[in-house]
């Protein structure tokens, strides 16, 4: 594999490029923008090292996903790469020290919204295909590539597309995005994703602002809001609403025992995060257990009145927040909000409307998979350390689709480091990061052809 | 007075074009907007009326006031009109059907930011000396006119210049901003504000915003916010600080029964902000009782993590909220803040911030001034009811200052309705309404320069 790791070394400064391309283009899903160009520019990249590409629409006016395809020395055997080309929002947009779609170097990082998440990955895995065809002539075996364009809303139109055209996308085995390394270096792998429920929760209570001398006769959207949400979640972090954790799965023993073989997350989070104490002050294999096995009601933004500079004696008329909930094998979104419904109306509070934004289906991989053993086995031989495995990320993405919808083994296998700052101003990568991808994303392709995935 | 109010009349485009013309001056003091132009422009407007005008400075290079005096036929009898000429912030944009500062006519009501709170009352005022002043070759009595730059903002130097240079400003009686009709038409005289503390209370607990999968271990901005806010007032809409309610004075007997007197604005109220239901679903005699004469603890802004279109799965660093608390006689700004303070450590919250913003004490004339009675004759002259006055408004001002700092009885006059939406989108007022304001303005002049106000 030599000859091939020395051309994506030696086309490092070309990669980059193309990944600074692709990054200043913006593709942020939640405000549709930048995607009259963005599925273009990825079709452009993925054709220009020989994938047969189409911008694939998607149900209900989605954003599109982009999707290429290749044959290879070995017909029998083929891999799908999922990845996405949408990106976060950039907002808060004055904490970036660069603009966000203006990619630039500062010391060994490289810095741009999605540099990391998950135009990163894209790129490794396009320098990977591009050695095999310019070292080798061609690939070793047949090759997918997914780039879907709403994995950061959610995915809202994905089990939609999959319902229409799943076998199109079908392979033998599938690497996710999102592998890398950890906060000690160590590389990572995970099997499995949390499900989201995001909802908006929000109320009205007058026709329009008032002056806030009326506050002591006039309803309050804010002091209700507040009070709706004070009983979603107890002071000792436990969801309140009634029947949440109902369809929680237990672990198998395999998964059990790789949760406690993980390592200590604790100071490199403490770190990273700025933070003293964790919730529940959890730390090692606690925080662990916490992090990865259970549900979230987490507030992602919160609204009302005046938020400008100076005051405004104002009584807002209307309130809402935005709440994600993280779901772990069986739990189900829609079920959630059913129940998050009913616990606000038996609470008293039916005069709050949810309105939800997404919903993905929690996913893990059997950890016995043979797929899981070869993957392992190509981390340990790039990075020099076995890897991690992990049965289920804190993250979300549409695992469930692929693995269930369409049926196959996932891994990951990526560019990713806890460092990154994904989904956050000044997200970043280093070379060493890029490199690592690509290399590791080279030989999956070169062992799964020669070994298949069964 | 016929040949005055004639005059006020015949010249009522002129004053309108004043008024846009004062209208399309920003001047918003929380954002320190507008204040290159907008000091310069009122005393352009006081000196066409032949006031005699400075632009005053303020301690803590707050933005000036403007005041003008101009000697009359009684020079032994000296009369303070207060006004100021800042105005709030247009926020919530969206909701204005016209530009805030490119005020317009539609149908009988002209719309624009500042058109009836203050700017109205103040060219409304002008008017009047203008009438005087053309019909009568000048003013029965002396007067002095002072427009604050800082009322919207609570008014945090007027203190301070009233120790500097107090006796500038003394008379011996005041006309206050805001009087004018209540929503059944009848005139209204107030004697008295609420204070206020306006506080943005704080909390960061991350180094940045963080994704949200980390939710299940990081600490949350947005809850521990939320449940600091939650220990500050019950459902029953009490506040919970601790000694709270303890300097609260009672009503004199007079002051009592005027209370009483007052109409029921309940369906009103209900009207023009589209409710239902009041807080603790008061009617009549006991929501007038509440609006009046209780303090609040009000949520004026909520803010934390992403509020942008569609989401984003973050986990905030940071959430604050704006709160202001109205007071009642003889509660004191400092006083509340120092409770707040001790309220949030005493539940476990000292990691929230509290930064005060303004302070006003509350204030009340004593009923029976013989000042009240004359300002009383003649809104009924004007209006042709007998005024509803009440001892103290809902609102707020720093009437504190002028009354008992330099000392001489308030009572108001103006061009108010609540159907102006004052502090609020599409802040408006009609021709009526500055007419009758106007008229009444020149009336107390000719009635003080015959009566004085003893």
């Amino acid at each position: 594999m030599q000859d091939i790791y020395q051309h994506i070394e030696d086309h490092i400064d070309e990669h980059i490029e193309t990944l600074f391309r692709l990054v200043s283009q913006p593709s942020v899903s939640a405000q549709r923008l930048g995607f009259d160009k963005a599925p273009g520019l990825v079709k452009e990249i993925f054709e220009s090292v020989g994938l047969e590409t189409e911008i694939v629409p998607v149900p209900n006016d989605g954003l599109p996903s982009v999707y290429g395809h290749m044959a290879g020395e070995r017909t029998d055997r083929t891999l799908l790469f999922y990845t996405h080309y949408d990106v976060q929002p950039t907002d808060p947009i004055e904490l970036w020290e660069s603009d966000p779609f203006r990619p630039e170097r500062r010391g060994d990082r490289i810095y741009g919204r999605g540099i990391s998440d998950d135009k990163g990955n894209i790129i490794a895995r396009i320098a990977a295909m591009k050695a095999f065809n310019e070292v080798r002539g061609g690939l070793p075996c047949n090759l997918k590539f997914f780039a879907e364009g709403e994995e950061e809303s959610g995915s809202p139109n994905l089990p939609g597309l999959i319902a229409q055209r799943g076998q199109d996308f079908s392979a033998d085995a599938c690497i996710w995005e999102g592998g890398g390394r950890n906060a000690s270096n160590t590389p990572f792998i995970y099997l499995g994703l949390k499900g989201l429920l995001n909802v908006e929760l929000s109320i009205s209570r007058l026709s329009g602002d008032a002056h806030s001398s009326l506050a002591t006769v006039l309803p309050s959207a804010a002091w209700r809001l507040l009070n709706a949400l004070k009983t979603i979640k107890g002071d000792d972090d436990r969801v309140l609403i009634e029947g949440f954790y109902d369809d929680i799965t237990p672990l198998s023993e395999s998964e059990d025992a790789a949760i406690t073989a993980l390592p200590d997350e604790t100071e490199e989070l403490r770190r990273i995060h700025g933070v003293s104490d964790f919730v529940n002050e959890v730390e090692g294999e606690a925080l662990r257990r916490k992090l990865y096995l259970t549900p979230t009601a987490n507030i992602a933004g919160l609204t009302s009145g005046y938020q400008g500079a100076g005051f405004k004696t104002v009584l807002p008329a209307a309130a809402s927040a935005k709440m994600d909930f993280r779901l772990v094998p069986e739990m189900r979104p829609l079920d959630v909000l059913e129940k998050l419904r009913k616990h606000l109306d038996r609470h008293g509070f039916s005069d709050i409307e949810i309105n939800m934004i997404a919903g993905v289906i929690p996913y893990r991989t059997a950890m016995d998979a043979p797929w899981v053993k070869l993957v392992a086995e190509t981390a340990e031989e790039i990075y020099g350390l076995k890897p991690e495995i992990t049965p289920n990320m804190a993250g979300t993405g549409p695992m469930h689709d692929f693995g269930h919808g369409i049926g196959m083994p996932i891994a990951t296998s990526g560019v990713d480091h806890p460092a990154h700052n994904i989904h956050a101003p000044n997200e970043n990568i280093t070379i060493d990061d890029f490199l690592l991808g690509a290399k590791q994303a080279a030989l999956i392709i070169q062992r799964f052809a020669e070994r298949g995935a069964e």
